[in-house]
């Protein structure tokens, strides 16, 4: 079973009304109106083997990485992170100063973002470490003027940028001690007319493809463009390898959007944001995603969307 | 470790802005204000082997168990679910069928109570079938007007007052069948001046504990006033027997909360509820949780607060 197929399959069978869900299954956030409020909930977890190894990364970067990832989705959304809830499935006999330390790792992450754990629940089990966290965001700008910004509003003739550099990161710290983009995509969305974002959890190409069937469109990406890593560069002598490292390697957590090409220009000559942010492509009408290279080459990239609707 | 004292350890570490939090960590939910409204989320997670048996119960009675506890959660704050998320691991090679099972089994009471999904992630793991869920819930009555029911708020003389009957609840199919009482909670808070609420989750002994705690009382409980539930009657031919079954299994999510004497005594002669309401004792001044039998015989209750802060 592929992960979007299942949710595929859950926005089939929900009826959301517009009033009170704007913003429903399949995308960073959902967003549910409570009075005059939107408010953005998001929620991940992460699973021992998974997504961690306990007996390696120890308990505290488990808790960290389970909030990060959330917070990452908030910055998707170009939203505040307003509090968080977990849940907490503990080996049987884990020591209460380990129990301790996830709390601690959730925190780490959370305060520097003003976000508070406001409720939970942990239990023992037979099973190995899950922390699943809840994360409530609000909307960003003065008096919350900025909309969440979608996955499905990109058009043909968008610009794709990226911000920092992408691949390895599960072969280095990153995967666990990333900062989620929360104030970059609060800027973005402030001064440059973001009009799609999504996170980069899957990987370049995965998660490309989710925003492009969000919204509607195709997309070429120019192979030279790319923000390789260190970690992906130095993997390897083999610069293709370094390529496919960062377009499909995962948990960069940075930052990938649409924007008009005019306002991405501005964007990359100013580099206002504390991490580079690269201009890597285009949308275009269809649905096909492009990877361009140097020499005029085109291959389809893993991750266009047509066959899998 | 008891997992009191390490949510005692959590609101030791927490230090919250009554403005943007007016209910932290401890209650059945937290309380997060967004703009001019009050946001309820609460967080609860079914694990297999601990909460239910999936090659016994199936994994749409997991689903159902894991949206239902936590309808009971929001149930204990009179407030009305208004949207859900969930994360669920999934053991690795589960079938398709399973998982939309499992999603159906939420769904089922879900859509009982208006409550729909709105966002979720699942994974697949070496590990067990486990279900987090979060529930957001906004305040009943006209334009909100209820405020969400604490634990906190019952006082010497208060009536102490139950819904429904009581143990037995996993020897039948109830742990996994209930129905979260969130009508009743509303009607009660709406017309009976409910000071304070718990749902019961970890058994009468225990949650009259936790309800006592937050309110700094004691209470006394008559023996035999406690409605005892046909499951745990029907258990034993050993009264005592019984009577312990009800004050201690567990499961039951019924209703436990206080009420002005005088209220109390309008509600049990009205019986407006589709379930019984029996008035089972009362709070008194003190930390001592007190059963009194019909001879006059005092015996302390297990769940009295004082020796565990």
């Amino acid at each position: 079973m592929r992960e979007h197929e299942f949710i595929d399959w859950i926005v089939a069978q929900t009826k959301l009304d517009p009033a009170t869900v704007p913003v429903g299954p399949g995308d960073d956030c959902a967003v549910v109106r409570f009075g005059s409020s939107d408010v953005l909930v998001t929620t991940d977890q992460v699973l021992d083997g998974v997504h961690f190894r306990l007996s390696e990364h120890g308990p505290r970067a488990a808790g960290r990485k389970a909030m990060a990832r959330n917070l990452s989705d908030v910055a998707a959304m170009a939203a505040i992170p307003t509090a968080a809830v977990a849940t907490v499935s503990l080996p049987r006999g884990m020591d209460r100063r380990d129990v301790e330390d996830i709390y601690r790792g959730l925190r780490s992450v959370g305060d520097a973002f003003q976000c508070p754990v406001v409720g939970g629940d942990v239990g023992s089990w037979d099973g190995p470490l899950a922390i699943s966290v809840t994360l409530l965001a609000r909307r960003a700008g003065v008096t919350g003027g900025i909309a969440p910004i979608l996955r499905s509003g990109a058009k043909p003739g968008n610009a794709l940028c990226v911000t920092g550099s992408l691949g390895g990161a599960w072969r280095t710290a990153h995967h666990l001690e990333f900062t989620p983009r929360i104030a970059e995509a609060i800027c973005l969305a402030m001064n440059y007319g973001v009009k799609a974002m999504i996170d980069l959890s899957d990987g370049l190409a995965t998660d490309l493809g989710h925003l492009c069937r969000a919204s509607r469109v195709g997309a070429e990406v120019l192979a030279e463009a790319v923000p390789v890593s260190p970690a992906a560069s130095e993997l390897t002598a083999n610069p293709a390898a370094a390529l496919h490292a960062a377009l499909c390697d995962g948990e960069d957590y940075e930052l990938l959007f649409a924007l008009p090409s005019r306002l991405a220009r501005k964007l990359c000559d100013a580099q206002p944001l504390p991490v580079p942010v690269t201009r890597i492509g285009r949308f275009v009408a269809g649905d096909e995603i492009t990877l361009v290279h140097g020499d005029g080459r085109r291959e389809g990239l893993a991750g266009g969307w047509e066959h899998t609707t």
